[in-house]
């Protein structure tokens, strides 16, 4: 019935071939076993949630971009688009979890997006969240997993992207915009990047905000400071109480990283945004390799409502993650990957089917010493089985034939010199056990 | 917006809270090591496919469990009911992959039934396929592999079940039955667990089969034999081709479960049929417990059409897949599971804040030494910080204070047993890595 076409995956997803997997897996591993050292616990959701919990509070933008669908009982589901809402929706329906309840979970998330370079609509976050502490000290350990998290995986350059809801909500009141417009105005910043001043300037205006009030919110989100508030940010908010607490907590932010032990540059910049709607105070992203201007490997914030949204008790929260697609994609181009092919490591060809016995029995062992090890399960001729050895990239292959079973000595391929050895079976298990 | 109402996960999913998340993760890591240790590489691909793909070879019921939607493109899509119709169409458009390609892949896949004990919505299967090879050797491999997974997970007893569809179609032929009702007789039979004698009979008729074709069938596929063919069914196929071909495989699966030293017992079932329209050859569960009746913890088969059903050349295949879930849950049942509650191994707690400087320098090195460390996040007072590392389980709990920093030793306290000691920091890191 497909004969003759080309059968492709759904647009924007990809498969993830043996060679890729084990790069995937190497980023996964070392990001959960932070993860755990820092205390963290993980958990799973499902992928789908139900329509409503997911369309409440992530943005008209996001809203856009999640798979929905009816199951056949008639319920509008859709695809989660993150991590985070669900783990909001779980800890408001499981009320007696101890607090903090400190999460992780590496898996994947669905957005329909435009389809481009290290972006596709399927692809998998690592986040770890600090539920129940409204101390800036839970915002600080999440920025230091994340940088650990990078720093195990080679990097050793980051800079930290650091901005507050509460901040931001200053700025919306004194250039006097009404407060039910405050969304609007952070969704139209937070396409700053994609299309750019004149296309928010252009966005603010279609949103009914004034071209006088856009410059005054141009002006205050175009401030920085690099490791500290700048001083103009501090005086243009003099007296704005919500802003007030935001200050407070970007400066706790910013003198608590050095007693966490973060290494990095820190950079309070106002035009930090972030696109969903549930954040409320902290917010902050984690560039690497600023200069190559790839975007921010991970990102997150502050969350204090989102429970309490979803029916769980008022419930501080905050939390980051980590982007496994343009992680791997940076270490791709960095050359940061040094993985093997394959994980297999020893092929015990045959001369012929005589022995094929004997083969599996030495196969066996291998296995249960934890040797990665194939057989041939083709029949096919030995050259043929070296060819196999070869194209895969397992660096051993013993060669059992009739005589050398009866003399209990067998060739070993050193596959990459081409050496040759005559081993024993108990030497080929040392050999390659050692080599682990 | 949801205030005082439950807000729930979709009908058949479920979340998985951290000490549920650890045997999750025990069971799949272990099945992992033993599928890598048989030379099967990872493969991943995405939850969703076309539906046409889905729904091509799958059979009617579960065509009809399908979650289907469109995306916004107005592509029809389908979550993937299984890991064997995204293989076979990443083999079909990768042609050049060199074989046998023995992949792995341990992931989640949905099906919209009716949610009762152990069976879910959303589900995790695990599965090691061997494509490229015609040869048993294929298929008792994969048998071999489940096999020792489960015994890497503790299980001791396990009963394989073998059929081969072929010797099926050879009973539908001596039946007199069309061979165009074949499937429709394969998926009456697949409900013969859940609807009886009674109810394949009432489902051969509304099928129009019958009644003496029925009756025929339904004595052919009650024969048993235990390690063997039984001669009954020799005789019965005799002169009939195909399933001498069944019988000929059947047999050489039979012989050389012994070189590939499986051990369990082996019990030819031809009651056995597997509901996936997609087999062809062979086909098998591993039942353990058997006693109790809780069905089988793995199934497969083999499929040597389906990948040039999907546009590539031909390519026979075979594979197994393990339940997630219904191991978990019979070795929770069985009280097989040893983990503990949490990974978290230390808490590193403070007298007051002005010591919080040193718990984090402690809880660092403690971090760097891979051992799992949380510190209080919440301000808490040090009675509230032992509280809540004995509600998560947490071992060993170090009690930094302004007088212990000044001596450089601290009070350790090993929760099980309420025993305290004194440490330096030096002894806390040498006790806690050696335990690990």
């Amino acid at each position: 019935m497909f004969k003759g076409k080309k059968i492709g995956r759904p647009r924007g997803t990809r498969d993830f071939m043996p060679n890729e997997m084990i790069r995937r897996r190497f980023v996964m591993e070392k990001i959960q076993r932070v993860f755990e050292n820092y205390g963290f616990d993980e958990i799973e959701t499902p992928a789908f949630e139900r329509w409503d919990v997911l369309a409440a509070k992530c943005g008209e933008e996001i809203r856009e971009q999640i798979y929905k669908f009816e199951d056949r009982g008639g319920r509008l589901l859709g695809l989660r688009f993150d991590l985070t809402v669900p783990l909001a929706r779980l800890v408001a329906s499981n009320p007696t979890i101890p607090k903090p309840f400190k999460r992780y979970c590496i898996s994947r998330v669905w957005r329909y997006e435009e389809p481009q370079s290290g972006r596709f609509r399927e692809f998998w976050q690592a986040d770890a969240d600090v539920i129940g502490s409204d101390k800036m000290d839970a915002d600080v350990e999440v920025l230091a997993v994340a940088a650990d998290c990078l720093k195990a995986l080679g990097f050793t350059d980051f800079t930290f992207r650091l901005s507050n809801r509460k901040i931001l909500d200053g700025f919306v009141k004194i250039a006097s915009i009404p407060e039910s417009k405050t969304l609007d105005v952070f969704r139209a910043f937070d396409k700053l990047d994609k299309i750019g001043l004149s296309g928010v300037r252009k966005e603010l205006s279609r949103r009914g905000i004034s071209q006088e009030s856009s410059e005054v919110l141009l002006a205050s989100i175009s401030l920085k400071g690099v490791g500290e508030i700048p001083e103009e940010a501090r005086k243009l908010l003099r007296g704005i109480k919500v802003a007030d607490e935001g200050l407070n907590e970007l400066g706790e932010i910013l003198e608590k990283t050095a007693d966490y032990a973060i290494a990095g540059k820190f950079i309070v910049d106002f035009s930090l945004v972030r696109g969903l709607d549930y954040y409320t105070g902290p917010i902050y992203e984690i560039v690497v390799r600023a200069e190559k201007n790839v975007g921010s490997v991970a990102g997150g914030g502050r969350y204090d409502n989102l429970i309490a949204l979803y029916g769980g008790g008022p419930s501080p929260a905050t939390g980051i993650s980590l982007g496994i697609e343009r992680i791997v994609e940076i270490m791709k181009d960095e050359g940061m990957f040094n993985q093997p092919k394959t994980l297999v490591k020893l092929f015990v060809s045959t001369v012929d089917e005589s022995v094929q016995k004997d083969a599996l029995a030495i196969a066996k062992r291998s296995r249960e010493a934890g040797i990665s090890t194939e057989v041939d399960l083709m029949g096919r001729r030995l050259t043929k089985q070296l060819e196999h050895a070869d194209s895969k990239g397992i660096p051993y292959v013993l060669v059992v034939g009739p005589e050398e079973v009866q003399r209990g000595k067998f060739r070993l391929k050193l596959m990459e010199t081409r050496e040759e050895r005559e081993v024993t079976v108990d030497e080929l298990m040392q050999m390659l056990s050692c080599g682990k």
